[in-house]
């Protein structure tokens, strides 16, 4: 029964590490089957922390899972064993003021897996509550499952931007949650996003998502695409998924009058934010945490065609090798977008 | 010089027929290409009246429509000659409090094509404001845009019901109107639309438009199939295309707690209403009317490919056999969703 | 330890009656202070059911309620014995699909004070869910905390209504819930609300809240008025507070294009209602069932005076006079608003 | 015929200075009565200018202003020779894209008194469209009728806002902007608004408008301050009023989970915005410039009672002496909020 433990920044190990969980009436046990690696487990692996929260104890990585439930409390009855499924890693307190106002997301209690102290899920089974479990139909693979987390993320953002059919956005940075902002907003009802990046494998990916127009800002000019392609108004909206203080900075200058920014990524430092330009559009500027309610809206796209994720999955590695994995991601390899570990060997 | 004149109920001919339209500063003349047929069109010619609109003098016919520039007016700079173009059919007053607040759609003053006394266009050529005429881009066919007009109501209906990426719905009616909901409904983020009719023939069209649930209602049960797709939960939004007061009365039975429904289609009659059925599910119910500001947002889509109007054009007859295709079009013949009057041969 | 008791259909008596009731570690026991007599506890008295809810076995009435803090659960931090406090009516249950999304009241599994078969609070003491239990300050009274019920159904419906500052607003019936929703209006935003009832008494206390324009509409047009204080343009929001089939049905008359209807009160029959009046004004249309998370708003309003209650209660009894109370209630006595029965002397 | 010229930077002088204006179709012709002085007046005068806005040219001030109409174009029918009516000092071009979606504030090209190279109206009469000009009720003073407009700013923030029925908000600064802002916030239903400043005066004056709590921020602490009077929650609105860059940038802080920014100040330098936290409570961030829509609002509620503007108004000159006026004015006296001219002695 081993688990993918981080032992200490920089330190990887998959070694026996078995978790004994008890099973409460509304839990249930998932047998884990895919689990993504998101940029944010290769930060505690390269870093050792990510802001306050820091790795004091081994801790078992992965939080973007896909499994087959194996046991079900006693009061759950919307699950049975034999369900594949996939997960969401937060889990808020049910009595906080902020969930109760169905922003669980919010609320400072949550516990979310692969965060110190919390375990995350590359090891062969978790306890969770079937709240968090969502049930996954046929066609719905695991791979693609394990793909919702990032997902819900540009789902959530493109539900907070207020897309209406027929918008023109700009997405800021293709990384993993650029191009799952670019596979929502395209879902909710944007008619054409203008990509921006400097990495030209990653545009062209984007590229092949849909109705998208990349721009590399090392060589061409963002405002004056965006010009040429809304006769001088403007995009309806603009998502930030960069997380680069000066990006985030200019978001303002290609926005129509009354457009949306998103804040989705998440800049290190304060950013430069000019009150002025955002007054004379009068902008509407939204923040983005994670997700919620987000994930039965995905599966129910994956199943339908409506979002196809599979381009992003650019790499897979087994279970066995999933130290090396780690390596690999970390060696922040050109054109790898989302790189999963599958963990059927490890049965 | 012909034009298609509804010389009185049941009575339609294609005759000479020259109208002098001067052009003001802010208008363009537009040579007509592709008209599409309306039902409102053909009520008109059957029964010489729609509620209080009555044709009293001969009326040219036609209000769905596409062409290209012939002159533009001394202020006009955003259009030249030679510009293909699509119209909006109403021109509101520019000054009244409805239109001042964005709300043109909605001032009493409006003036519409082929209403009663206003003329249509099928015909060779019409003055129209700069402001209701839209460019096309290159991959937008004539007869693409000619769709615009009847498409922007169901785009129209989709944005008042803000629909969340993933959201799942239900159209009542697959008419021309039902189907063009059922584009936008899906553009605009529906992982999936059951749509319900009593003709397997438009029924089989819906299905192709993508993740579509088809529904025969004379033989199944849409409250039965909401609850399996849903999970008893119930729809995001319904919308009523119909304009059936039965089926406008039904509404709230397949809908989710706060959900919303949109009334799209016209009944002829007050329908009963179940306010208390509607409360206990606080359901929110928006009504539209024609539309507003949504026509450059139509042929953005139709450009991009993120809504393909082409299944819905079912035939075309030319200029010179339109009174034939009224008298088709009257005959509510089986599977024909819309008919197109190709306009060339008045060249 | 006495409890007023509704024994059947038409017979009350005031008599012993020990509940016992255990308290959990999220729970409250309250002693009841002040107690308000509904419309629907006297219909359970003179009826013996509301729709589907019949009183099959002896309940206690009463479910507008205040008191103070007598003991609290293991893992209640929140609030302390001794505490004054009010208290929601309807439980609902806490891992239910509504209540997660924030939508506790849609709960189908809500559990409501003086509902079959759940008692009410006419009794010395309840237990209670801290969740749902309010602390109030200082200056706010027992009398005014058990208010808070009734205002909360007003306040709701100002907030569905989405009140912008300087609105216009109709409120169709005076009685309580009408005049609370008159005060949740006016500190909303309204610049002014017009009243319509038949009973002059209600309207002139109406009056007396604030800039209310009273209209009987036995003698007075409502649309006349309407179009005289807005310049024929008219309100812009609608509120039915009647239930009754004839004014709900008449809504969209004084309502401005764009305007929005709020449906609070519940009539007994389905109404003849005009979609295609409502779609010529692109109506709203909102419904409201009781209400979620407005509790604290209410008691925030009360303690700064931005709300008061105080006009609305009418008369007062001793609980030891409490079958005199609904003897009278049940009389429907002109110009009582709200009758209120005090505890003190079950002490 | 005088007029109050800025001949240039520092340099002021009430001199003959007739401007021919012909009246249009849609305009009217206004004698002035009131006009406030407004810190952009007196920062022209000081400055020689705002931003780009340069003053090249001998310029009227004046744009908060009240008169009586002396004329009117032959198309005006809503306004007539002796109505009472205040106006708005911008117009928009009326094709402009902004302004026919209904956000005529934001268009380009609107011209705005007193802002180079535009004419304000410290004179004795001037022509404007009817449009932008509103008949004011018996019971609303031509001083209280010169506040509009500061008053539409805050009206619009406050709309712009969403409050809800019982919020806490926050407006940091008690000069003459703050102050209007909370007045509309308690119009448009804050139970409490939290009012910053440095200055004792201020804060004094701002605690007589309602329920307010004043806040010196030189002695005490806002975040200490916000968290007792919320329970540790924050308050769900703050309206950034002071346009200083460090109170800009610290408006996270005492903000709710889900809560609302509004920048109404508009600070000189780009600011320091911590993007992380404003994820981390999902904030989301208004933008305002100047107002749209909301004069007949205000009329409205000064009409009923709703806002009370007259505390705000601390002096006012005659015209003969509007020169003395500006140099109190840049004086900066401690304790004046709000400085009108009364043109009574140009008649």
């Amino acid at each position: 029964m081993k688990a993918l433990i981080l032992e200490e920044k920089g330190r990887l190990s998959l070694r026996d590490h078995v978790i004994e969980e008890e099973i409460g009436p509304r839990d249930v046990r998932i047998q884990l089957k895919v689990v993504g690696v998101c940029g944010s487990d290769v930060h505690y692996y390269t870093h050792g922390a990510i802001g306050p929260f820091v790795v004091r104890d081994p801790m078992i990585l992965g939080h973007e899972a896909a499994g087959v439930v194996t046991e079900v409390g006693s009061d759950v009855h919307e699950l049975k064993v034999g369900d594949r499924v996939c997960m969401e890693p937060g889990i808020p307190d049910p009595t906080s003021r902020a969930t109760r106002l169905g922003l669980y997301n919010l609320d400072p209690a949550v516990r979310f897996w692969a965060t110190p102290p919390v375990h995350g899920v590359l090891r062969p089974s978790v306890v969770h509550p079937a709240d968090f479990t969502f049930k996954l139909p046929d066609n719905v693979s695991f791979e693609a499952a394990a793909m919702v987390e990032p997902l819900a993320v540009g789902v959530h953002a493109a539900t907070k931007a207020h897309v209406k059919p027929g918008d023109i956005a700009v997405v800021i940075g293709a990384g993993p949650i650029g191009l799952v902002t670019v596979l929502a907003a395209l879902a909710a009802g944007c008619a054409r996003v203008i990509v921006t990046d400097i990495d030209d494998d990653k545009l062209g990916l984007a590229e092949k998502l849909g109705a998208v127009t990349p721009v590399n800002v090392r060589s061409r000019s963002l405002t004056e695409i965006v010009s040429a392609e809304t006769d001088g108004w403007g995009v309806d909206i603009v998502f930030e998924c960069s997380g680069n203080e000066k990006a985030a900075a200019d978001v303002f200058d290609p926005l129509r009058p009354g457009g949306c920014v998103v804040y989705v990524g998440i800049p290190l430092e304060p950013i430069t934010y000019d009150v002025a330009k955002a007054q004379v559009k009068e902008a509407r500027v939204e923040h983005v945490f994670r997700y919620a309610h987000v994930f039965p809206r995905c599966i129910a796209m994956l199943a339908s065609g409506a979002i196809d994720v599979s381009p992003l999955i650019t790499r897979t590695f087994p279970f066995s090798e999933s130290v090396k994995a780690f390596e690999y991601a970390a060696s922040a390899p050109k054109g790898e977008v989302k790189i999963q570990i599958n963990m059927q060997d490890q049965e």
